[in-house]
């Protein structure tokens, strides 16, 4: 049983942990950190680390870079873990993350989807074996108010794949321009738009009369809640370092 | 039961039309036109019109530009019907065709392809009531020895949903070169390449909160002989006049 | 442009309806009807239709079966047009409904979904057109917490698929017991269960060499509110009549 | 350079492992051993092994289980790879086989799919860190004339899931007959059957706003030539053993 404290408790993606975590066996809230310390549950929110009840095994931080000193003044002392999902941290902030899990263990990831960062782990395992012998497409769907294109995760996924090849391929965004046929150290990505589509990112794989498939599809912004939970976990009992979604998924599979 | 000739009897295609034919209770081969005059079933294969022993209801035409001045005679001089699925037609010879349909029923369609032509019907019906509301995309996947991108038929796909736009779209190869949100009145059109994919055509509708798709995969260029057959059928019968694919679909749904 | 009173204005699906005009500009909301009167953007709410500062064109109702009365009441005594989506209604009030219907213009369809309604005419036309040559398979997915299966719109699906074969077809939901060929006059039906899917629906046409699939996928019930504000603008201009989804997608498709 | 003979090299596996090894670099044919002995590229087809102009690296086996004898022979006589394709062993052939491993390099799987092999050790990684969290379902489809449902490459990737669970989950086949929502520990199986579809199978990993599919499809059966030919080239400098495509994959990935 790993007992959590939300900082960041009644921000949204503090209620989606919090819901998400009542579904399992493996983990509690035990209290929130929060400006607004309004409970909404059996767990006390306080606005500052030192106020906490009781030292939890794990903070999950989804927050505010302006809270990362005082949490980790907290952590250092106490020698609690830490799982930081906020976003925004300057480079001396990262590297006070860093230093500091010299000391304790701490969590920290480009992308704390499961999924996504699952995806990538197959679509490694899949080039390794195909790389040579397949075509491999990445198509991402989003909302039509996206601005970038294609995704950063569409381009994540595709230089994990690109670094697993034996030849580095050569990234192509449009055949509409050139008439001639694929050549076979070439990546296509597409980027589809339209409505309020939240998040899809597939790898092809297409051989001779066969593909394969890796998708993922994002219903909310949830799913980085079902991740760091998932860190958290996988977090209680490490020793002191610094852990990514890669040493999480690499000690399960 | 409808009455069929096939011209260009022992070529792949109508090898593949025979053995579609069997499955069908509502016509059958009674004979074959061919320079190759070998049997393989239980109709005799002759090497001109003329030389039928039976006049067929329907004659269909999957062999070469060069039968088809006999072919139009003999039609023309017994009342026969006929399905032309030859390419490579010149437009004098298509004028003859055209001529022709005004004394005998004639079928002439730019791709013979039942799904494909039922999948431009579907999409122009779904424009027409989501158009103006959803945003149009279309992928297609075809093998890695295309030359062109994208597709003709995504372009005819593309065509036909823009005519039944209120305000005229633009087509968008390519979102990676600009940073900015899709515009309303965009439709994207993206190939995949890969393998030994022989054809594969999505057109998406993506809305608030929900997503229509409707898609055609074809495993072979069988597709075209089943389009074929259900052009003989849809003939028989009819007064003299020019027919396509959209008549065909249009008449049943 | 039409003008559009909400009642049930402060309900969720009152909330997401006007989010949804905001981004049109055929219509507004020009005031809302609850019996929480709390105003969140730039028109009024009152409590009983007899308060309205000014008449709609149309009421799109989304609250309770017992406002009914009331907005009869109002609709008929001042001929406003009314779209009813609020579900619980007794046999006696959906009887009062169609009455109504003799005087104004009444909008009540089974299911409100846009997408849903279109994909079942697409599935018909596609029918019509294959049913004979084609096999029909339906898949839907769903979250874990549903409890019936298959899903009450896939056999609305099915349904509509079945009427418009020559032959009646049987439906088949486990292939599992029984070691045979499938039989041509079956549509086979999947329900598939799992996380927290709001709602996918998919009809598979399958036949030679080819598949035509029509697929229609919900991400929140906010699509039902995209198919009310459509239902409201489609009845602006209507004489009296009943009216429900079949009607607004044949006349603009 | 993987010098490869085909044993059965006037099949018509015969002729697509010739066709797929033109497009390879890493391996050529030098030759072919068929009762029909006639030539169709620039190797030489003989009747038996001890005919063979010159020992290949690999020989691999589409033939028959009457050949097994011979082949063995000669490849326990030269110290010669075999990858053995061929169906329909007696359990006596099957020992023969295993003893011959102890001495030469053999190559026997169930399923010859490069793609499917992936597939199954891509379900069992994202099973590993999923299985507790996700829901996991497996969607097959297959055209109309099959007769087994779920085909034997589902229950194959069921069982590789199952076994990688924590806790054995229950297949289940059919929802429609019992109203009760999803239970945690089962797996649905769901078999859709159509037209003439070669062969889909999609695992889905359905969570907390998330879905993963892990999905292959194969267009003929050349999907088991590619696989041999890979076999065959991993096999090349193997020490004496019996190996399978889960030692390929791993060997690879």
């Amino acid at each position: 049983m790993t007992n959590i404290t939300i900082c960041g408790a009644n921000g949204k993606m503090g209620h989606t942990i919090y819901q998400c975590v009542q579904e399992r066996a493996d983990c509690r809230i035990i209290s929130g950190i929060d400006l607004n310390t309004t409970a909404y549950a059996d767990f006390p929110i306080v606005s500052k680390p030192e106020e906490l009840p009781e030292k939890p095994d794990v903070i999950v931080d989804y927050s505010h870079p302006s809270t990362l000193e005082g949490l980790l003044a907290y952590c250092l002392s106490t020698g609690t873990a830490a799982v930081f999902a906020t976003t925004g941290y300057t480079d001396e902030q990262i590297a006070s993350i860093k230093e500091a899990a010299k000391q304790i263990p701490v969590f920290f990831s480009w992308n704390m989807s499961l999924g996504i960062n699952l995806l990538v782990s197959l679509a490694k395992k899949a080039t390794a074996l195909l790389g040579d012998q397949f075509d491999v497409e990445i198509i991402e769907k989003h909302h039509n108010q996206k601005i970038d294109a294609p995704s950063g995760t569409a381009l994540m996924i595709a230089n994990a794949i690109n670094e697993t090849m034996a030849v580095p391929h050569q990234y192509v965004y449009d055949r509409h321009s050139r008439r001639c046929k694929r050549d076979k150290n070439e990546i296509g990505i597409h980027a589809i738009r339209g409505g309020t589509i939240v998040g899809e990112h597939e790898v092809l794989f297409a051989g001779h009369d066969e593909t394969i498939t890796i998708s993922h599809s994002a219903a909310s912004k949830g799913v980085f809640a079902v991740g760091s939970i998932n860190a958290a976990v996988f977090l209680q009992g490490k020793k002191a370092g610094l852990y990514d979604m890669n040493d999480l998924i690499n000690e399960r599979g």
